[in-house]
């Protein structure tokens, strides 16, 4: 390991293993080789990285000899089948799919947050849901200040998290809507979810489904921000509630937190600490219109918060305005950041 | 008044004033004659009515002689001038301008919530804000039921709430992202709000700012939903909170609203309440996929409530997702519904 890791993309040619590719360009991670996996259909495409050309392997078991990481992004099946086998080759993993991400013995980790939780990997480290992610950067600096109670929190999530096929549908439904083409004749066929069995504009509309409906009539999405904060955190009490919204945007997520902390605090305290806490950067300046924007967030790994406010009633109540890349953040910087920590912690190995 | 009302429509030509027109085109109001009065600008243009043309003129004081009812939506500083003056010569005015909402002597009507309050109008009757009424009409039927202790929304508004202009805006700004026009190049006019000092790009973005920012470092749209909300239900103990934002969507506000009741009420008796509650049509069927859309809701009078879940904690907390189209419901439909609410209680006069 001494020249550096052997490092493979999984899902190489979806929105996030593009910006995966983007990130290792950028790694501070010693790397002697990458390789791009992908699915039969894909295999033998080519990708640049850093000016040189990659071909696109077939995904196969065999793949991951002599790999040292393995970044997956290809869909939970496919993290299912092949992160296994990428372990059982000494191969790290770290997962951005909802796979693993409840699984006990798989650490689910935000750097910034817990980073800790990777000390206790058996060899798999999953990726959290996008939203989540940023939720958790803007929140725990306030947590470790003034603990945190509850969490209601409302989505204005960016297509791309749908993959790439879906910003290619926001882009033609878009232009329809401009060449005044009828809705009824838009006929989309990926959003609100790819696998399941409507599908609805997105353009000029907002979609109050992110993937299939669940328990309690909770979709999975929000599901996934109610759990994953609870496991991240570490801390099963807290109350969370949310609601996950698709809005015509290509990229950005925005999200609209009200918290409740344990004892109150100042709302310039909040922006002091904020300010100081790893990955955030604070726009919150009302007098002068600062606040941050989910077009101004694109290709950023930093969360951006403003709108910083006490509630009006309660006490310990706050209310935040969270934007980040969904793509990088979310996903692929987030998950080469997990990478980057392994490595300055001693830990990618199996 | 036996062959009908005479009536004039202040700002005719704006998004909101060409509603109007609609509605008045449907309404059960016995109508004499229709005159339109705009700014000098606007005056000399011909708009249809019920198939006829009319022309629009300039508003002066003399354009009240002989109008009964003057539905005005022409800007506050309009509303402030000339509302008197409509009230002088005997006519009585439905404003949509947030001038006189908050005015003691003026009541803010919801016709399905306090349609009472008309009783004491003196000339002036306010139609409340767009994101403000859309939630009386959903959350009005659970208050009977259940009381009402806590409102927590975050919206997700169009931009036509902001004028004819800023949906040309959005349309000029989409097809400079579809021809991959840099966001730099873009400059951007109107939104987030007129008056203001900035303004940002909407097309495949958000922006946290509806009006301008006010005490507290909440914006004035959001303190229109807390005072208007108070003001409408007449109990100044709700406790509410609002984040008001703008997303690239034409015409169609949605809304996530968080609720504590007084007493708990189950999913299922708020479903029942709400299909048979006035204005209101539930649209909530998960396993169907039902959930209110903005798109869907154009040109609808109705506000369209669905995704009504209990929160998972808080026994007594509801989250629902409530949409209208802001033109009608949110403007001129309400508009021209308290003048024909004011008729059928024999208060259409001063």
């Amino acid at each position: 390991m001494g020249n550096g890791y052997n490092v493979a993309v999984v899902g190489a040619t979806g929105a996030v293993g593009t910006k995966m590719i983007q990130m290792l360009e950028q790694t501070t991670l010693p790397l002697k080789k990458v390789i791009l996996l992908a699915s039969k259909r894909s295999a033998g495409k080519t990708l640049q990285f850093k000016g040189a050309s990659l071909t696109v392997e077939e995904l196969v078991p065999e793949s991951f000899e002599g790999i040292d990481l393995a970044l997956f992004s290809a869909g939970g099946g496919i993290s299912a089948k092949f992160a296994p086998e990428a372990v059982k080759r000494g191969a790290v993993v770290v997962d951005n799919t909802s796979h693993f991400r409840m699984d006990p013995e798989v650490p689910l980790v935000v750097p910034e947050v817990n980073k800790e939780a990777l000390k206790r990997h058996k060899g798999i480290i999953a990726n959290p849901n996008c939203s989540t992610i940023q939720m958790m950067v803007a929140l725990e600096p306030i947590r470790k200040q003034a603990g945190l109670n509850r969490i209601i929190v409302s989505t204005y999530q960016a297509v791309s998290g749908a993959g790439a096929r879906a910003i290619e549908e926001l882009k033609r439904e878009a232009q329809a809507y401009l060449d005044n083409v009828a809705v009824a004749d838009w006929h989309p066929e990926i959003l609100p979810c790819g696998g399941d069995k409507k599908h609805y504009p997105i353009a000029f509309n907002a979609l109050p489904q992110i993937d299939k409906f669940a328990e309690e009539d909770y979709t999975f999405e929000e599901w996934k921000m109610v759990n994953e904060t609870k496991k991240i955190m570490e801390d099963s009490t807290i109350k969370v509630a949310a609601t996950c919204v698709r809005i015509p945007v290509a990229s950005g997520h925005s999200e609209s937190v009200y918290v409740e902390t344990e004892t109150p605090i100042s709302v310039a305290t909040v922006r002091e600490i904020l300010a100081q806490a790893p990955g955030v950067i604070v726009e919150d300046d009302p007098s002068q219109q600062i606040y941050p924007q989910a077009i101004q967030s694109i290709d950023k790994k930093e969360t951006f918060v403003g709108r910083i406010r006490k509630d009006l009633d309660i006490e310990t109540g706050l209310h935040l305005w969270v934007v980040s890349d969904n793509l990088l953040k979310g996903a692929a910087w987030n998950s080469v950041q997990i990478a980057e920590t392994l490595h300055e912690m001693d830990l990618l190995h199996i």
